[in-house]
């Protein structure tokens, strides 16, 4: 088969569509017939070299993916060859077939095509396991979203909207805050223009945000802090703006608040299991109504991969950009 | 009736032996006549002017007490005068009587003399909120408690032990984890003599502290973050040893790991009211059965409480101090 291989680290050029072994569906395992895979920030890392596949997992890059079940390894109930699926990876999504553990598997939701549902598993199972099986979230909350134009941004949106919470999201330009409020988002900052402690201050008549969904890390620790509620929980799920910020425990304690930290990768199988599940039961009947839809910014070959790369370095993108076979 | 007033803030000498109004069982509250009340750090940042009583609190201070029903205010069910008692307050326990919302009452232990029970409101609602209600301690995992032989510390030793725990404390002299022994920690760590995140390391074969109770704040933050482990949860109560201290976010990301920081008496009426229950559910019965059993230092006049406060200031004690009426 193909796939993205890195052959040496470096910027997007260093992503190689290459001919390589096909992979081997083991005991609990199946094979998928990838139609597509999509981009993620942390594949940027693996690329330049800062962020090792997890022992076992394959080295190709890409985090997720969809496609046609095309074997079962043994011991596998519930799933049959020719099945449309979609699945989080541990890596080798950027391929034209990949190894997936039972447990990741998740069918194509009703009304989207086979290569649309690649724009889920990542997105569905941060959003999820951080805004509501961490942090959560409750109906008639305030949830503040940093980065609300992203797949995960554009995910939260919608997901805190169908449990009736009240969503704010920072954004860096007016068209971004534009499509954040068509996915229901009731607050829009422009972080360049705005300061977003003052304005979700003003909007929720002084009490903050229950609920952050930050990507920023360091940068927006301090802000962070200050912008929750009492009783607010701060969920980090990337450190964009650095690793090590200054906390203020003071401030915390006075609000009896809680910071979480997570990634979806390294998580040992039955952990990731556990929330794939909790995602089918939870968010799954809402794509399958069509409340909830993959906000998708565009599909590339998956050969250009690189293209795809440099559109998300210069965060030229809404939602997620997917890389198809 | 007396109480101990603070005429003005500053040293132990600051405390006042006064003669005051009684105060009056509003709704929803009894008056109860104090047998009792324990002295908290809080206690001591009060009186240096630092901690303000919450806006319609007691000005006195004391922040827990035990005694006699002397009163009824309307509304008040499923208590009668005479009753023994203890209360969590958010003030003025240092008194010869306290209005106290009905919420906030418990009864008086088997086994125990109406004294001894002013020792326990304090320290059972805080380690229940952070160590069970927050943190969520299961049994088999690994507790870190700083300060082990405090009030705090040996309420936490035994409620661990009882629910399967394994407990790790640290203290700063041989006799006082001699008594954190006695109650049942299993790692005893000499803060002056050992690094307890590489103790915590050893005993756990690498894989650090599920939850860690600490009232040290940003002295300890960054080392608690290391001691933690995959999962772990860092519940702060205290900033002994500061405010603002740097977080390694990165370090926080990859062990999926949580910071929490509460503290009791800002908590609305219902927040109290709902750990108080939640006390008299799991705790109670602990204490009924003589598993769980209050460590008091030492009972001061409460004329004295000056002196009480020498011995917090100084660090020699091993439990809780009372002040008796």
């Amino acid at each position: 088969m193909h796939a993205i291989t890195i052959p040496e680290p470096g910027g997007p050029e260093a992503l190689v569509w290459d001919e390589v072994p096909d992979p081997v569906a083991g005991e609990g395992e199946v094979l998928v017939e990838v139609a597509a895979s999509a981009v993620n920030r942390a594949d940027i890392l693996q690329r330049q070299g800062y962020y090792n596949p997890p022992p076992g997992a394959s080295p190709y890059p890409g985090l997720e993916c969809s496609g046609r079940i095309a074997a079962l390894g043994a011991g596998v109930a519930g799933w049959a060859v020719g099945d449309e699926v979609c699945a989080l990876l541990s890596g080798g999504g950027y391929a034209e077939k990949v190894a997936v553990p039972a447990g990741q598997l998740l069918p194509v939701p009703r009304g989207l095509d086979v290569r649309q549902a690649a724009a889920l598993p990542e997105v569905t199972c941060t959003v999820w396991s951080n805004v509501f099986m961490v942090a959560h979230l409750r109906p008639g909350e305030t949830l503040l979203v940093h980065g609300g134009s992203s797949g995960i941004g554009t995910m939260a949106i919608q997901l805190a909207k169908a449990v009736g919470a009240k969503v704010a999201v920072t954004a860096g330009t007016k068209e971004k805050l534009e499509r954040c409020a068509e996915l229901g988002a009731d607050i829009l900052i422009n972080y360049r223009e705005q300061d977003f402690v003052e304005e979700i201050r003003q909007v929720t008549a002084g009490a903050g945000a229950d609920v952050i969904l930050d990507n920023m890390g360091a940068k927006y620790l301090d802000r962070n802090v200050q912008a929750l509620a009492v009783n607010g929980r701060l969920a980090i799920i990337g450190m964009q703006g650095g690793v090590k910020g200054e906390l203020n425990i003071g401030a915390l304690l006075n609000k009896r608040a809680a910071i979480s930290a997570t990634s979806l990768r390294a998580r040992p199988l039955d952990e990731k299991a556990a929330i794939v599940a909790a995602v089918r039961e939870h968010v799954w009947p809402l794509l399958d109504a069509g409340h909830v839809r993959p906000v998708i910014d565009r599909e590339l070959p998956m050969r250009d991969a690189a293209d795809a790369h440099r559109l998300l370095e210069e965060s030229g993108h809404v939602g997620k950009v997917l890389l198809t076979t």
